[in-house]
């Protein structure tokens, strides 16, 4: 397996990740603004297929019709050159104050009705580019306080807002797909729509839910101290796993956005060997861009900036190596074989069998000798142990 | 308002609540066992009018029918004198090793038989006893280790289980809804539907969703970082809050099951607001019980255990207090209408508004003067110090 | 008592604090930049006795000598007409770029020497102006990654810089004090001395420690989970509690810098509780400044800043005022010794114990009756419940 | 190098390790009770050096000396034919209820004279069975509630006690030195002396201190979201380091004792990394005992005891080939030198530097070009991706 990315490897960042100034909350930019051309053209050179972006990283906020043009003419002549190709857009509606109680779920209704046509705005773009996913992260529909939001109208604000963003994909009949990114905090107290699980149960109300899914993050999830592989099944086993944002997490803490693999490493080797491999027993694959949302370090300079991305692509084409070889190793099967855990996609109730005979069969309940079935050890231990060796080349 | 407990106030109480012995991970026993009719009696004494229990905590495990009718006749006896009801059952499926891996989602086929009928056999009594909700706690439905699970599986599994006690209760006509009851972690290193939003998302695609619904524990979302009000609030926008479990929690860490309020005591306030007071401009409630599930302290004695059930009541009381105070309070309608809070109630877009008109519209985002919108200050802090000081009896 | 701040009260604020504009990791300013003279103005009327500054804060970074001087004239001047003094000052080693890996644990020693000199530097203006407490926030003396640091020399160049700074104060004859703030993480992924306790431990190493304590932040310690109150006491067991930052945290997440009592409340009150009671048993006090280092959130105007820093005031006053109801409520007082918190004070050996004597003495150990004292109930919930009900002003 | 354990790699094994029969806080044990003779047998045949015990784990609490003593003649019988040493000894004072309120610091005088005398008597029994540390870890010393503790008593008293049992090893002459073990919480809400700072800080004001240190454990610093790498460093920085607990944590929750490895695996790369190589620039090294404190999972049988207990040493192994091969590689030793890791022990004042040279040096401060010297990129992240790579044995 080559260990150099290429376009087959479908690797996507966002131009705000390599673009980063890296200012931050307690202080000012240590890096130059980056020409989002340029970007583009590095990335291309260090094997990445697909580049992202919010609307401002391209074009600055409150250019004029002109302007935008000219910019993104630019743009595209960089994306022909490269052959870089944009799989996904989403909006910034979280850097500019108008925005700082919130977007679709802002008190001010003038707010709300300005960042939706904004989001709009940027779908027609999206379409253009030929993007096939829509990320929204509502990083500032949240509150601090609890007497801030009227809750129940904030969650029938936010459906109405992406139900209306997915009326006009369906109204234009743009190949588009809306794929929403759970955070639990920062920059709001509390975010809505905190998890995976929210934000899937959020989907499941609204009227054009068909076609809006899941963006997780690795750090967003483990900073709710959950498990980010676990959230991506459940988004599978939804069948709305419409994109990923791989990076990494060191605990709960800030949001780090750290290299891929450079947080929570034995972690982003399951996440790998679920993309990878997929569930032990079949069921539903993701398979579209593998996109890190990352930041640079503030440390780095310019040459750190791209350092920074090709171990994002490297440490996955490890990963990925060491996942095939994991599932592949005939004492790890023996292993899943003994731990039960292909026994688990047999259904509970057999097939022909009603609820009647089942409560009917003594065998089930009333004649288990139970210290004996409790008396069975799962060897989980030793499997993890197998999958750590093979994460860190061992075996 | 009276301060002491009455069955209006429907506050109940788990069986296993007062009757924890108080063993821990790192030590034995500090109490003697209680026996159920005596915590009948004592909890209808302090003012209680629901108890709610596991099978396990009234019949020993393993018990035959014969000492198990016994029991139970003592029991119903005791509810009987006292006037107390049943409101709740739930079932243990966490306790005997035979769990360890689960129930639903055992990796074993047989405890996922066994303890698929644990739970029907126990639906039985919660109906014979009168209780309208049936709680499920999957404590152990989860892993310690990535490669322990097959994901997918587990979601099927897990869906299967509920699925098809939902489909009992709808065939034994039982009037009993079930309720889940989310927590991401203890005792299993990721427990399945770590939160209010995972529980909601798999309701969503069960077949007997409609009868299924959530449990809400204060410390189990607390656990994870998250807003337990905020987490009720999406509960309650999906119609599907039917029970809650209050108690206290003090940030991430272990479980702690404190005293309602004995951890963080504002954000029992804004859930006690939410529950009293309902959203600001209208919508669902909670009307159900309140539901205590907290664990008397292990420094504590029998005495102790009485006291900290009534400090779980009066501390309720009250928080109910100040939060009526707090919504009669001319100034804060008058901070609330400042704050926005209210207009979140307006759709976004008007009723007769459409996509065509609302995009033809500059005056919603051509003709915005951007900054002139961003200056608005919300007020939220003022509004926020306005329920601080009612929260402690200041106004 | 007296609700209303007066300098009596020692009520102090960073002009880092109300000055803050709001630009943070995710979005620009929301508000204007505040002249720090307005704001001493403003302090003053409002109650506070007290500013802070670092460096930057008054003096733009690059400044010359001119600028600078006509800058401090000017403040001066606000200082001598509001009657407001300077209890404290703080070198911002944080916002430059050049700070990025940190000042005196930079891996890069002309970093290391630049920032010695611009808090010399900055040492005697504070003495000019009259602080008595030096502050140091090593906010970027730490790293992301384990292996950018040799953590031995980290500690050896930490405990450098703050003896050089420690002599310097000596040689100078000036009437100050150095103390440390701690900090878990943010800006960095680990900073050092992340809690009170690592920096109480580094302090104890070092030559010129007499003069060197601390200044817990509230949210700092909470960022890491621990308690506040409990670091507090530590702080002031050792001697070393030489200045405090009051403020507002929820749970574990990012540094949110809420108002005093708008995060974990009932922490907050038992904060109050040990500043103005004291210990139950006695011991040594804080009598310092009051000092508020919050963020007015992003989502308020410059009304709001007022309002949050009145806030801090009047949360303080209100919980002192039910910290002493607390104490002098007999109750309470029967309530403490019945749970033993009193009897803590008394050594564990008598005073003319020798260790032959407890050796040999069987009614100490022999002949305990385990079950008997085992079986003592502390009533901690009841304690709890009485200072609970304090808190809220409801007895 | 081998991977294959023996005593010369000092792996030590607590007793209560193996021997966890898998009882928790939500249910019974999965496992029987082993005897402490075959696990002395077991651990022996997997390579393992020494063990370690509370006087519980091997002599039942309460028994009378007669049963202890027959007890321990069989135990040391098990250690001369294995070979097998006990380097380590530590007292359960956390497990009988009479410990619920702490041990040392437990507001009953009773029950801290009855714990010191407990503690005493197993210091002899420490010499006796030539242990050459003594282990504290007062996992009840703390409170839930605010009230229930006046913590400077509480200082105090845990002061008194360390120093006691010092100042009895002192005059016994034994040749033995006491390891206080942090925690944050668990088993109780707040736990004195939470982290390796407190603990170090508390010694620094001993009578007795200096031969009392540290035992930190993995797992439980990073409960309070710290990094255990840079705990153990600032320990050695104070000499302190006397003992290790190695384990596993999968972020901030309850306490995991998962083996080695099996939680943050960079983390534990990274912990290898010192224990094996020591600091970059040289300094003091731990070469003590490799002690594992970690629980076999509750779903593994006794075979998954064993495989659990190998796992952790040939975890370790592993991870310290590779960390072996990393700071043998030359381009990692390029890129320390690049990211001046190796620089930062130089002090940051020169050998004959004086503050008053320092001072007027215009190169140090004032002719400094800042925006040149901050434009400085550390590398961090090639460097991280290296460690990385190394310890995923890709290099």
């Amino acid at each position: 397996m080559s260990l150099t990315p290429t376009p087959a490897d479908k690797f996507s960042f966002g131009l705000w990740t390599v673009g980063w100034s890296a200012q931050d909350q307690f202080g000012s930019a240590s890096r130059p603004d980056l020409d989002p051309v340029e970007s583009v053209h590095r990335l291309a050179e260090l094997g990445a297929a697909h580049v992202t972006f919010h609307d401002d990283d391209v074009v600055p906020f409150g250019s004029d019709t002109a302007e935008r043009d000219r910019i993104l003419d630019r743009f595209k002549g960089a994306l022909t050159e490269t052959g870089i190709t944009v799989e996904m857009v989403t909006t910034n509606t979280f850097s500019h104050p108008i925005f700082k109680d919130g977007a679709f779920t802002s008190n001010d209704r003038r707010v709300r009705r300005y960042g939706l046509r904004k989001v709009l705005r940027n779908v027609d773009l999206a379409a253009e580019l030929g993007a096939s996913t829509f990320v929204m992260w509502g990083g500032r529909e949240g509150a601090e306080y609890d007497s801030a939001k009227d809750l129940y109208a904030a969650h029938e604000r936010y459906a109405e807002g992406i139900d209306t963003v997915a009326a006009y994909i369906k109204s234009k009949g743009y190949d588009l797909r809306i794929a929403l990114e759970p955070k639990p905090n920062e920059p709001r107290g509390d975010i809505l729509l905190p998890t995976v699980g929210h934000a899937l149960a959020l989907i499941a109300k609204l009227e054009n839910g068909d076609i809006v899914g899941l963006n997780p993050e690795t750090g967003h999830e483990q900073m709710a101290g959950l498990n980010y592989t676990t959230g991506l099944a459940q988004a599978l086993w939804a069948d709305k796993l419409f994109h990923i944002d791989l990076n990494g997490q060191r605990s709960i803490k800030y949001d780090q956005d750290l290299v891929f693999g450079h947080g929570d490493l034995f972690s982003a080797f399951a996440t790998v060997d679920l993309l990878v491999n997929g569930f032990p027993g079949g069921g539903p694959r993701y398979d579209g861009p593998v996109h890190f949302d990352y930041k640079p370090s503030r440390t780095e300079d310019v040459q750190g900036v791209w350092d920074s991305a090709a171990a994002n692509m490297r440490t996955y084409l490890l990963l990925k190596e060491r996942a095939l070889a994991f599932r592949a190793d005939p004492e790890v099967q023996e292993a899943l074989e003994a731990a039960g855990v292909l026994e688990l996609a047999q259904p509970t109730l057999a097939a022909d069998e009603t609820l009647e005979s089942f409560l009917a069969d003594t065998s089930v309940y009333e004649d288990v000798d139970v210290d004996e079935v409790a008396a069975r050890g799962f060897g989980f231990v030793r499997l993890n142990q197998l999958a750590l060796e093979h994460a860190i080349g061992a075996r």
